[in-house]
């Protein structure tokens, strides 16, 4: 037996399924299933994948054999229809498709109405009663056929219409009748002469073969070829291509078109939802130039079709086990399913139907958890947003990194403390900054939302604001501000203190004036789904939280540790900066102890109240991290006040200033480097931590501190701070006469620590992965500066995702893979988990999982996100 | 039989070899080797590695047979001198010291005079004639004794002999008579009781016993481990302990000690050299109380045993075949060879020992390449040194980086622009910046030398500095600058501007005033001994070169090619800045394009001269690397000086700065993201680099262009630039109606870069690692910041070397490894090198040499130490 290279579909003799996608392609494999269903699909028939592969190989020549299973194939489709290809008297016309396993932009489209020449118009026209309709089929299939096939412009023909219209006086196509589309065809065909270099084909058969090899070739187009690379797609044979038979909804009053959804995609209602155009094809539903019809209405107007398209709807919704968007088409009367698909549907309607399918017994709830609700729905339902996106378009100014999802609106201010003076005004404000700074976060507390002109998803503004569920918009690099004169400029718009303005943290965009809003909308549906996915999720979800307020806000998000508690926030708050800064000043070792000593209890305070927040949860409590120069004031009115309060000259400060100052602060004198030069430091906020645990496990509580040592870069690094926290830990028990459990680990944030994980890892009991810094280092990227260049390089493909959004799986991920096989082989037991933001992100989430790491942690209003991202990660490694 | 526990020396009864290493330890070897070669080496024994061995994994007891064995080593010893260890009339003492198979501090050093006690010292008194030398001996021993074997603090003991000398009104122990050392030994043997718990030990046989388990326990000290562990010593069974009998110099005018090399240190001239001191023991020599006489006297005082000694040198010297630094004493006319190793010479004397070793047919040339010149001996030569550096030493004011080495004198000025004034009138100055900047160039190379008290091994005043080999002290961090008052202070001392100061870029001294220099001395041996290494490297060495005089230069050291030839250097010459400037200031793209069409005529003209200077040698070419904005001035009169010559406002400017400012500017826009964000810009570099190929091979000239593509860490980002080189480049050779060969490679800098070098080594004709942005970023170390933490990083031990000084093998290795490895893997072909300033390190270039590496590349005058370093690497690895 000879290859099957053609597969029919349609009219009860499929052979295809959905299983058969290498070979039939996407958009073949879904076409023989709904037949295959027994759903009324027009019928057709598919070149296989195998088949363009072949063409490909071999000069571009057809195997043995495909033309008469091409001749078969067409036989099946005219036998089903009762119409002949090329017969003027009962033609068929047909399109022509491609369709490979992945979908692939750049590969040829779509020819519709194949199979017209000057005889078979007339048939369509005699058949139709529509002459208009059956010249507009044909010079359509001219342009189409030229442009996709031949390679002669769009653009000819697209001239010779306008100049038509031009001479006959209107503007717009429908308004051409049947004698103008007569001459156009004309036209069209003597284009095509020209550009082409030969006569329209008039045999259907010729057209038909020119079609295919069409398809074929732009397999191989740079377009398409260039795609594939990009997308990292391999393995694939080629396209396939699709014959079918046409249907048309526009041959008169008993015709129709429309789209529906098997339940409402806005809220998730059970119902039937969608619109209907009579005469009218599917370009026209999306045109908007008639207004089409509720799908209820089709009851009345078309019972036999609607009854048909219920039935058929819920078998296809039960079939897929997934809502479905459905595209149907009536001919004279009769139903056609051209398309179906899993319905895009807001947040709301995500979770509605994943609860409802289940408990309708349509699908059971892992997969529910796997297919129905993506990780972004939940988003939405976590934050605010704006009640109409549409509505503001016109009043977008700019458009930033999406630093921090949600809507707010506000008064617009340029300085923290504004932020804070008009906030306690009662007063809604935007904080508006280059860039921010710790120094700031009082005024971002206070405002509704944040906007900065600088730094990227992992800047400063967008950290906090993440932990916080705060919108920002981050790095918009066109809003230009003026501190001076108290005003940012976009273009030609200028926006001063006090104007209002409206920022999307989830799409980026700013918007001149305010909109409106909606609340979050947290459901009965949400819990009850994210309890299906605790059930299957393998991996814990921590959060990133550096107070008891956000500790307990993770927990009701359902966190189950503190993956990253950071201490620096903790030095900012009250009155503790001064003593940070006595601490900086210091001259001498004895003043630095001194200094800090006083810092004890506050932290020791701050980590009471983290630990009884968290009661019986680990909690992984980072050392010291940012460089000291952040802790000092850098304009002149902080430093005068500084000088003021602590009694010594403004030029001290200065001085210490100018010392501190780094060309690249990012790679300067922080993390582990900061204790190590200054071991009081890592000695102080050791003793403040275990004198804590023992104070609450003596309250009754149950502590699991997890001390964890920054950008550590060697094992020598790790083991000076290791002991200085063992002896620091011995001491505290001693003078306390108990003890408690505690870890010692370490983030892996440095490419050395990474490479070098094997000997780090038979000091530390932990690893926790740094995501961000690992990213800047390994690519080289600053994450505050990056916003420069980076935004053309996801534009221009050079990089697939923002690699601080996504985490780099092909680059960073090696090191994160290196570290995690050498860390466990040193050591089986290791813990390991990640505390970059990638940790709330699903793609880099379900790479964790993969991996074997413990937990992964992310800021509290992404911890939903990562729970369901952990689940579906661990079902999709299943499958 | 049983195991062989106890190796004997001496006295023709040598039992071990120097190639017995790991079981009798470096010196327990060389003690064999010498009394093997028929040396009168004071006789002993030498109990093995092994033994250490089974006395740490056995509960600190002997194995059996030791103590036998021991027995008859003494006994050996005893018969070979006719003396016996506590007999008074006739005493044998000894000396027991620690031997690893490698050097290793932190293990116990040395006891004397071990077997003395209450009779056997008066025995020596009355032997030697000489009261007050055996009493002085006694306390010393119980001292020693006391101190390393039974952890008696030596501070007791000082404190006692403090109080006798007070007492006595005297200031030196000399100054003490027989009668006050026997009340000190006294006083000793109380404090010995008081600290250790127990008596004295009066029996030598307990006190040798002691001893040798003292050796054996200071293996497992804590320092000794902790050596090993930084060191990473491993492999090693334990220590060796050496036994040997003592002998005497200052028994009397009959006996004497010196020291001595077999050729001359300084210049390598073929006599005996050195000095002896009659009646003296070693110490003496050293201690410079009194003062030795030269070698050749002893001709005339001790004519047997000078005799003795000139042909036992000369011996020594054919037999290790190298010049000898070696110890004697004669104890009452007999001759003891104490010790020999190879000497330590200068640099010229290393040149001229090698050949002539070579030339009188001691050694051959291949082994004088591998074991007779250091590469730093070839520093020496190609720079300035100081007349004396020895009489400098009380007016060294700080020590900063030895950044590139020489010695330079000269006034002090703190602009660029001064040092090039001064210097035009005549003035010698030495530039002194808190860093330097591109903008700085021409006042650095009007100066003799740099110093900065900011910045590391490979800041930018370091870089060009020894690129230029101009003397450069860097990272100074006691240089406190003040630019308003025009000096600088170091703790007490202020240098104003004009006051004269000496640097040593060798050392990294900053020395107050003028010291005497002397000149480089290239010599005819230093031609003869590179040729013989260049007869056996197998790697390449090139130069990092940026203008003609620069390429002409590193040829003459023997370059093969240019490794880096960085372009940016080439935008600040004259008034190409300005050009530079609009480009930067451009606000559409064809105002950028007309601004580089002003530089391309210079940009070739540089290529030309570069061409042709390295005719029929490759020259990579490294497109633009750094951010814009170091092309802008940063201070209040350039930026005026820039506005009016350019005909905008300050604030134009001002604003273009402020757009350029980068929190981490090593992180950002820079490298290859100039080339994509501003096409332009590879465009013109292209274009002139092709256009100045073409016109030199026209011109009969051979130029090799490798075109080099910074700071790729995608192949998207190369195959982005890659595609625009190749469109110039077949455009400038359409217009030109010929063609030339060229290579398009890359810089591997970035971590990602190595991680994923598979797929860049597809596309790239070659790899050049740049080592100092790899180690940037694979520490997270800031080369410029770092200042503040690596000096103590190296202090403590927590890193092995400065790894912007000495590749780090360990971590940024295994990158260079990684990308080696999978680039050659992808492209057997691919030609690799490196261009960071490793390429001139000795450890570093022997880590290429392994690696496959094509070449090395670095600075002109490190060029010969890169060739010896590369001979080196192949002749270690073939051995």
């Amino acid at each position: 037996m000879s290859t099957q290279y053609v597969y029919r579909f349609g009219n009860k003799a499929t052979e295809g399924s959905k299983e058969m996608k290498s070979l039939l392609g996407g958009k073949g494999a879904n076409l023989a299933e709904m037949s295959s269903i027994g759903l009324p699909v027009p019928p057709g028939f598919t070149v296989t994948t195998e088949t363009c592969h072949y063409y490909s190989s071999n000069q571009h020549s057809w195997p043995h054999g495909l033309k008469h299973q091409i001749e078969q194939g067409l036989k099946h489709v005219e036998q089903a229809l009762g119409r002949t290809l090329g017969d003027p008297s009962k033609p068929l016309l047909v399109s022509v498709r491609s369709g490979a396993a992945q979908s692939m932009p750049g590969m040829m489209d779509t020819v519709l109405n194949l199979g017209m020449n000057d005889q078979v118009v007339e048939g369509l026209a005699i058949e139709s009663g529509n002459e208009r309709f059956a010249y507009d089929a044909y010079r359509r299939f001219i342009d189409m056929f030229g442009d996709v096939v031949m390679g002669v412009h769009h653009h000819y023909f697209e001239e010779a219409i306008d100049s038509m219209k031009k001479s006959k006086g209107v503007t717009d196509d429908v308004d051409l009748n049947a004698e103008d589309l007569k001459q156009l065809v004309k036209q069209f065909k003597a284009i095509y002469k020209q550009h082409a270099g030969h006569s329209f084909p008039t045999n259907p058969h010729t057209q038909l073969e020119h079609a295919i090899n069409a398809v074929f070739n732009s397999w191989d187009s740079n377009r398409a070829i260039k795609y594939r690379r990009i997308n990292k797609i391999t393995g694939l044979l080629g396209t396939a291509v699709n014959v079918q038979a046409m249907v048309y909804g526009n041959m008169g009053e008993s015709s129709g078109t429309g789209v529906c959804f098997t339940r409402n995609p806005s809220n998730g209602e059970p119902e039937l939802y969608g619109e209907y155009l009579v005469n009218a094809q599917g370009e026209d539903v999306v045109a908007g130039i008639r207004t089409p019809k509720p799908i209820s209405e089709m009851a009345q107007e078309f019972p036999q079709p609607y009854h048909e398209l219920l039935r058929m709807t819920s078998d296809l919704e039960k079939h897929y086990k997934n809502m479905q968007d459905i595209e149907f088409t009536i001919q004279d009367g009769s139903l056609y399913i051209l398309q179906t698909r899993n319905g895009k549907r807001t947040g709301r309607a995500a979770l509605r139907t994943a609860v409802d399918l289940v408990e309708e017994g349509i699908t059971d709830k892992v997969t529910a958890v796997r297919d129905l609700v993506e990780p972004g729905h939940l988003d939405q339902l976590l934050h605010p947003g704006f009640k109409d996106e549409l509505a503001y378009q016109d009043d977008v100014l700019a458009v930033g990194l999406p630093a921090s999802p949600g809507a707010a609106v506000g008064q617009v201010v340029f300085t923290a403390d504004e932020a804070e003076s008009w906030a306690q005004e009662g007063k809604k404000v935007i904080l508006v900054r280059i860039e921010t700074s710790p120094e700031d976060v009082g005024g971002m507390d206070a405002a509704q939302g944040i906007l900065t002109s600088r730094g990227g998803m992992t800047s400063h503004a967008a950290v906090v604001a993440r932990g916080w569920g705060k919108p920002c918009v981050a790095g918009c690099g066109d809003v230009h501000i003026n501190y001076g004169t108290k005003s940012f400029t976009v273009g030609e718009v200028t926006i001063h203190e006090g104007e209002w303005i409206s920022i999307n943290g989830s799409s980026g965009e700013l918007i001149q004036g305010a909109q409106d809003l909606v609340s979050a909308q947290m459901s009965e549906d949400f819990v009850t789904f994210m309890n299906w996915a605790d059930e299957v999720r393998p991996i814990k979800v921590r959060t990133n939280a550096d107070t008891p307020e956000d500790a307990e806000k993770a927990i009701s998000f359902g966190a189950e540790g503190i993956g990253l508690c950071r201490t620096e926030h903790m030095f900012f708050e009250g009155n503790r900066i001064l003593s940070v800064r006595e601490m900086i000043l210091a001259k001498s070792d004895e003043d630095r102890v001194s200094a800090l000593n006083k810092l004890l209890p506050f932290q020791r305070d701050d980590f009471i109240g983290i630990f009884k927040a968290m009661n019986g949860k680990p909690v992984t409590i980072r050392l010291l991290d940012p460089p000291l120069h952040e802790f000092l004031p850098h304009d002149e009115s902080g430093k005068q006040e500084m000088a003021q309060l602590m009694g010594v000259s403004q030029s001290v400060i200065e001085a210490k200033l100018v010392e501190l100052h780094e060309f690249n602060p990012m790679l300067g004198h922080r993390g582990c480097r900061l204790g190590i030069t200054f071991p009081e430091i890592t000695i102080m906020q050791t003793r403040a931590i275990i004198e804590a645990a023992v104070e609450v496990r003596n309250a009754g509580f149950d502590p699991y501190p997890e001390i964890m040592v920054p950008l550590i870069g060697t094992v020598e690094e790790f083991q000076n701070q290791k002991q200085l926290i063992q002896e620091t830990a011995e001491k505290v028990f001693e003078e306390a006469g108990t003890r408690i459990d505690y870890l010692i680990g370490t983030m892996i944030e440095v490419p050395r620590a990474a490479l070098t994980a094997d000997a780090i890892a038979k000091e530390a009991d932990f690893f926790s992965f740094g995501t961000n810094d690992l990213t800047q280092m390994c690519f080289g990227y600053s994450r505050d500066d990056a916003g420069k260049f980076l935004p053309g390089y996801v534009e221009h493909k050079i990089l697939a995702d923002d690699p601080f959004q996504v985490l780099d799986q092909e680059g960073v991920g090696q090191l994160v893979e290196i570290a995690t096989h050498r860390g466990r082989d040193a050591k089986s037991t290791l813990k390991i988990g990640i505390c970059g933001e990638h940790g709330g992100e699903p793609q880099s989430v379900g790479f964790c999982y993969r991996l074997g790491f413990d937990y992964v942690s992310c800021s509290p209003f992404r911890v939903p996100i990562a729970r369901l991202s952990a689940a579906q990660a661990h079902l999709e490694n299943q499958s």
